[in-house]
């Protein structure tokens, strides 16, 4: 984005009296306008460094009667049982030992998956370049193998906990789940946290529920194609929350088909440019049903060295 | 075990005037005698039962600081970085996008690997029979497929968070890491807590520190062959106390070689006979170093339908 | 077969006018009656014993023109363009390098699959068993590993190079392709022989043409769930022509779904009473299509240590 | 090469009237030099061209007592008992079944390995590029996915069977085996032809023994890093007989360390100049052993759509 037109954005956003930010306005900012991120040169963590012992402290404190909601939907092979993105393959494969009297026995399964990106899932920064360059700009070349990328695997990430705020967006509109390819806006955003009386703060993980979730294992190829989910114009309000993570119950975060001229843009704009990491394919109709709006929420991404990111199975407790 | 030697075993370990139990009494009852489990015929949660609002109420209230202490392994393919447990393999095979000019491109990874038995990893209880008979005398005829487990998978266990007490062995012998095949006793268990003024109770995350967590990646095949670990004393000892899960920063919680007579008979006390999780290959310089003995633990087993269990990444918060 | 059931059977047989077999008349022999096989105690070769110099010389004095007909299907993850058996995959994932000017870089790929019985197919002996005996009478308990078979493995075999001869029960029966379910008999068999006066000969490389494998990655459900494939009596008779391998455009070599009574009764019949091969999803449009009836029949199995089977891609010459 | 030496081929090419094998003379000709190739623009078969039904027939002529060489070493997951390329993995795991009394059952297994180029195998195409471009300037661009190349697969290959001849250079400098990183020259082949008095003809299987074979599950990093194999100016007399494929019992055909200022060059000639295949790592103690120079070479490449090559098992049959 030129200088000019980044006035520009800035001076139509006072304008609309709003964050609001016209769609074809954004434009992945070349190299020498991103980098270094704002948490320095040669960092791998972005949003990541939100992680601190006060944000623990913060989450802790809002745990108030121990309710636990699991957030993730069960890893199965079968399609009418999980979501799996087109294109992958979650297999399981049972190593059995064969019983024997009287003798103790144990069981294993072989596992072939593309373990980074699947089922409810953390997406890490090397899952996402433009160009041949990175977060942070950290560059293909420099940092790819065959068995994984140099920087910014998942490993870096470690646990999250955190204030999590559920921005029920189906609840707003007065639905069980949002039209087709619905664009949250970033009013939709702002009247549902106005709705329930709170306000974001640096560091949360916010939770936007679309109501879409519940297609997983039931209709994957609606679910694919044309989920409700958040703009371009929602992405850049988010991202100037700053916070620790956005996630959502559908594929992706982001509405789909893309917005005009655009091919999943919010994945760009987070993992790229800013920094912010996203969950995707989450399970909220416990939570949103119990009308859980603020909470601690814990995610666990696992160590996979070098790995663009983490199946993983996140909670939210209050 | 029957009725007649259960009641000799109690006599003896009040005339010792402690929980000693002499190692060779311990046999795995027969299923009439184990089954239903305590948690009622069909329960497939066993320990897991213990994660109540109250639990997580009583963990997150020993959050006073904020600080995290991650207790998991990197997983990576390198020997010299992960411990691969003999016989098992963790292959990671980057699915690069190729870098297009001013395109936004994904990259992905294949992972191959036994990921319910794989690194820092969390036993659920298909994981282990006697005969053909698992925890709850779930049979193998009956819920063993070849892409998973009918019953007892890890699916059913979800996110753990509870009071963690660290039980650091090595340092109440004064030695940074036990000897080669030192078998933890229950005094050594009832000293290390009374050294810190601390009592187990129902639903701990018993942490076990031999200071052989430090091999990993180092020296594998002597981390795996001759490891410090429990007795089955001990594991009688700890079972009395009501767990919800044990863990340690060695291959396998147990002594290796086992104890004359047995093999490996701690796997099948816990998760055959009473239906307490294990936790293994966990990394705990950090906090052992930091004397942390008391703090909130939370782990979160993926939900691998029917699996044996799930490579973790626990922590422990304080 | 006790000898007494089998006279029985000859005189049901004669008395019908022909070589029906009353289908509950063969079950498979104790193991007392059908061990050692006929090739020897501790023998792992069954008719692949009729591989010799000899066999070999009078497939190549088969060999006129030169003409090539390459009977196996290509293998791809896409099921619109290969059959996939039920419940297995075959998938591969590109290792690519990526292009640096003036640089010679190589390219690779990954590949996940049930090897030994995918596509065009070898069966080995490791891959069927009654009860827990194989053929030969290994048992299970001796032969099984996690990672392969002790004994019987398809490494074995090594390269088959024998006469083929076509019998194309299709055009006996003036179709393209045989009816759903449509059970072969001697009869049908000894007819397309006759038709094309050919013998059968010890040592032959029987191709049964049902005109079933054009619906290989067309309709793969029908293909596998209904196909035309001979029954017990053809199993019956063919095994007595002592041949090297059985092999046919078919999933499976036999009709589906399998006489009442029987599961798949001829798999059990060749790889675990007599020790002959099968090799499945054949493509002979082309060898039907030139009525190519007697031809040298080359295939390959894979050294797959202990495995049950193999791809391959055989051929005819003539 | 030593300089003598290279001034002795230098002197030979000029005498030849050919095209001059100067090593360091060979650089990979630009794509406009090199395409399309001599089988025409579009092609992707190269060398495979020359399998014809001529080709067919005179391979079998040399039939004459059917006396079969098996080529391929046997693949297992156990480095003591197969050559396992450094970074490469084959894996198989059993899929049992249960044994049940009275009942059939079948095994398969699951095997996950770089198929394309593991064990015994035949090169590929799609195996070799130079910058971006692959045999006959097939662009990377246009025919790279993930799963698969677009064009060149190896399913586009099929049975090869030709006259094969065996150059055994070990024999004719009278050693057991070659040397570490002997430079095998074209003097050597040629010798080694006149030894037994014979002449490649176009299309021919030339088969190259160095007596390496032998050192696969045995020492496989000697095998791997410090082959005896062919050079440059070797790789170039060879091309020009216009063979269907050059194979030898050594890791790559070539000699490693490659010659000053090259890396691997006669698998960049090889593969993406000239389009001749190569076939790696055969065993060929018995062939060597039986002074068998002239033979049927048959190789049944995998039909797997899109890879960039195949395990194979090939045989020589006299």
């Amino acid at each position: 984005m030129r200088p000019v037109m980044k006035l520009m954005t800035v001076a139509v956003a006072l304008w609309l009296g709003s964050a609001v930010v016209h769609a074809q306005s954004w434009q992945m900012p070349p190299d020498e306008q991103r980098c270094p991120s704002k948490w320095g040169a040669g960092d791998q963590r972005g949003s990541g460094n939100l992680m601190k012992a006060e944000t623990v402290l913060r989450a802790a404190k809002l745990i108030k009667t121990g309710e636990v909601f699991e957030l993730a939907e069960v890893l199965s092979p079968d399609p009418k049982e999980s979501f799996l993105n087109g294109g992958r393959t979650y297999s399981i494969y049972t190593k059995p030992s064969i019983p024997k009297p009287n003798t103790r026995s144990e069981n294993e399964e072989l596992v072939v998956t593309e373990l980074g990106q699947m089922g409810t899932q953390f997406d890490g920064f090397a899952h996402q370049m433009y160009g041949d360059s990175f977060y942070n700009c950290f560059k293909y070349d420099d940092i790819s193998t065959r068995s994984g990328f140099k920087k910014l695997g998942v490993e870096n990430v470690g646990t999250l906990m955190t204030r999590g705020v559920l921005l029920d967006i189906a609840a707003l509109k007065g639905v069980d789940m949002l039209p087709n390819s619905y664009m949250v806006t970033p009013e939709d955003l702002q009247q549902a946290l106005a709705k329930e009386n709170l306000k974001l703060e640096p560091g949360d993980a916010i939770v936007i529920n679309t109501g879409w979730g519940k297609l997983m294992g039931k209709d994957n190829q609606r679910y694919e194609r044309t989920p409700a989910g958040i703009g371009v114009a929602a992405g850049q309000w988010l991202a100037q929350q700053n916070p620790m993570l956005i996630a959502a119950d559908n594929c992706c975060i982001e509405v789909r088909p893309s917005e005009a001229g655009y091919n999943l843009p919010v994945h760009g704009m987070m993992l790229i440019q800013y920094g912010i990491h996203l969950v995707e394919n989450l399970k909220l109709e416990g939570l949103a049903g119990a009308k859980a709006y603020e909470f601690a929420f814990i995610v666990q991404p696992l160590k996979l060295k070098g790995a663009t990111g983490s199946t993983v199975v996140p909670v939210a407790i209050r």
